[in-house]
């Protein structure tokens, strides 16, 4: 079992109409001016940013609106939140949305608080030293990013997809109604589903030592999650299954499922980092498309973890050997996957890369994470390349 | 499953050799001046303070001491920092020890924001506009306090033990080595893992709803602290052992496995608060003395709860009835509680009220409580007399 530090300072403000109360947290942060930060009209639509307006409005605090934030969030629109930012002296990020718009937000505080690009951070040419302080209203259950250290930015020009991570910018508060994800489209809710599986999995399939507390946190967190996305699938507007998986998300993210654990793997959000940063996919969706060959080509490097993995969390009977007790989990797995009308490959994502924008994507990989990525299986870009190709 | 709000902005930093990264960690607190409060002279002889002395002068961090703190610590000692701590310009005050000193350090940090006694917030007539910030060095994972809200004191004349809950006291930080933990006396171990256990307990037996992700966090939790607390009955410097309980203990309090929950119960606690007033026993061997009675009397009324708690926590096998089951549920946790050498009523605790006593304990807890007191089944003056009589 490993030292660790844990750390999530964000207040989260869970339930029903708890977005009404924006105004009195934003108070309690003895900030002035709040920009508005969402992405599409849905949350004009349904009159969410309305209730937000007037709860700012009733504590006396000025605000301005900035929507238009993609998924795999622009760089561009990080630019253009920060002139406007400066320009209209803001002091306070209110991210309304899912990951992209925490993540932009996020982007913004960084850049507010640095006189160079903002971008260097996540080209690792640079450490943030401050951010200005982010609020969250969360309307998709997935990231985690209402309560991480981590936010995820594409430059537009090649699509460079790149994460930068910091205590600087885990958000103040969370407000989480799970209300407010009952009209995401179904494909949506899945690849959040996914989403927070996998944030949980990149730490769990890890070969070193761990706490067996965490392992039971985790274990218990999986269950709930795949338990209650089923329920998602025909019951989209079941307020306990929405709230047992927002706050999933949140937990799993924030660092509890790692606690102990000698390191994180993560080396299937890097392999779909580059799918994202050059076919805009939807992350979940990506996620589900690369676990499967990834699990199977590093399943002999962390065996005895599949095999916990199969039996704690996919509950299969066990096979003759422990390999195919495991293979059984990660069968089980893309089962669910495709329950949830999830991709199990990139055929099935809809895309279909040549062998030479696979080796772009390998090589891109590579040079993102300096040459390797993964615990479970530490790989280079041979073995980047060798998933990309069993994910087909 | 109800709204909550979950805030727990504390730092863990985890594992062996953390006391030394005190200094830079009061450092980043911009603070000047430290009291280091303690208990018995155990943090002296094994040259704990010694170490976190050296850690702060090499951060150019001035520093006095202050120890004498003991079990159910005293308002008296309280009154002391507080004089201190104004005379010297302390502006930081670190804990090296247990729930007891951190307890007593939380109550300093409201005292010396207010211009007022401090009693009168143990007491519910002022609330807390402030606290100094509190750093914590555990060395007995037992309480939580280190990431909790919560503060208990005992007032000298009449023994009146009194709580005090706020998020102003939540430490800044806590650093945890567990092998601070490994030369505790066996009896206070036992202790310890009797209050983690019924920290989530209290939180677990309630009637209302409830998060199914919180329901598996608890459950995993308890069946961690069962297994880890009997290695360490037989093998105190087992260091995983030590460091899942003592994890175990700061999750157990810090709010995570009561998210949802409509309220917690916390009755146990409250009965031996009286206990502890009045006879000064150890808090665990108190709480485990009074359980039993407590889940017999309230077992009708929560008897799902049981029922899962019997087969998810202490995995034993089906009874006949749903009682039947709920009630061996019960005697496995006291098997437990006498595995690991602790009381199952007042008597195995050494100590033997007088009905006139028990008389005035009930009384003393109604008056703290507002006359009731718990969840699982709200219990007035009556049912705590009741349930004092069934744990003589």
């Amino acid at each position: 079992m490993s030292n660790f530090t844990y750390y999530t300072p964000t207040k989260v403000i869970f339930g029903r109409g708890t977005e009404n109360q924006i105004g009195e947290l934003v108070t309690a942060q003895h900030c002035k001016k709040v920009l508005i930060h969402y992405g599409g009209g849905s949350v004009k639509r349904s009159g969410l940013l309305e209730r937000i307006g007037a709860s700012l409005d009733a504590a006396g605090i000025a605000h301005i609106e900035l929507g238009g934030v993609v998924p795999n969030p622009r760089l561009s629109k990080v630019y253009e939140g920060i002139d406007l930012c400066r320009k209209e002296g803001v002091d306070f990020l209110l991210a309304v949305g899912g990951g992209s718009v925490i993540d932009s937000a996020k982007a913004i505080g960084y850049g507010m608080c640095m006189d160079g690009d903002v971008w260097d951070l996540y080209d690792h040419k640079a450490k943030a030293a401050s951010c200005l302080p982010v609020g969250v209203v969360l309307t998709i259950a997935a990231s985690g990013s209402e309560m991480s250290d981590s936010s995820v930015i594409t430059k537009d020009e090649g699509g460079i997809k790149r994460g930068y991570n910091d205590d600087l910018c885990r958000p103040v508060f969370a407000v989480m109604n799970p209300e407010l994800t009952m009209t995401l489209p179904d494909y949506q809710t899945a690849c959040g589903c996914v989403d927070i599986l996998m944030h949980t999995m990149e730490r769990y399939f890890t070969s070193g030592d761990k706490l067996e507390i965490t392992d039971s946190l985790a274990e218990g967190l999986m269950r709930t999650v795949i338990a209650n996305s089923k329920i998602l699938r025909d019951d989209p507007h079941n307020y306990d299954a929405r709230a047992e998986v927002m706050w999933a998300g949140s937990l799993s993210h924030n660092g509890l499922t790692g606690c102990g654990n000698s390191a994180n793997d993560f080396a299937s959000h890097r392999l779909e980092h580059e799918m994202g940063g050059m076919f805009d996919v939807a992350h979940g969706a990506g996620l589900a498309a690369v676990w499967g060959s990834w699990a199977r080509y590093v399943l002999a490097d962390c065996l005895p973890r599949f095999v916990r993995f199969a039996r704690n969390v996919m509950n299969v009977e066990p096979g003759a050997t422990d390999e195919e007790t495991a293979l059984r989990g990660i069968e089980a797995m893309e089962d669910f996957y495709r329950f949830m009308k999830m991709p199990t490959n990139m055929r099935e994502l809809g895309i279909d890369p040549t062998d030479e924008q696979m080796r772009t994507m390998a090589h891109m990989c590579a040079l993102a994470t300096g040459g390797h990525v993964g615990s479970a299986k530490v790989l280079g870009e041979a073995d980047m390349l060798a998933i990309y190709n069993m994910a087909k």
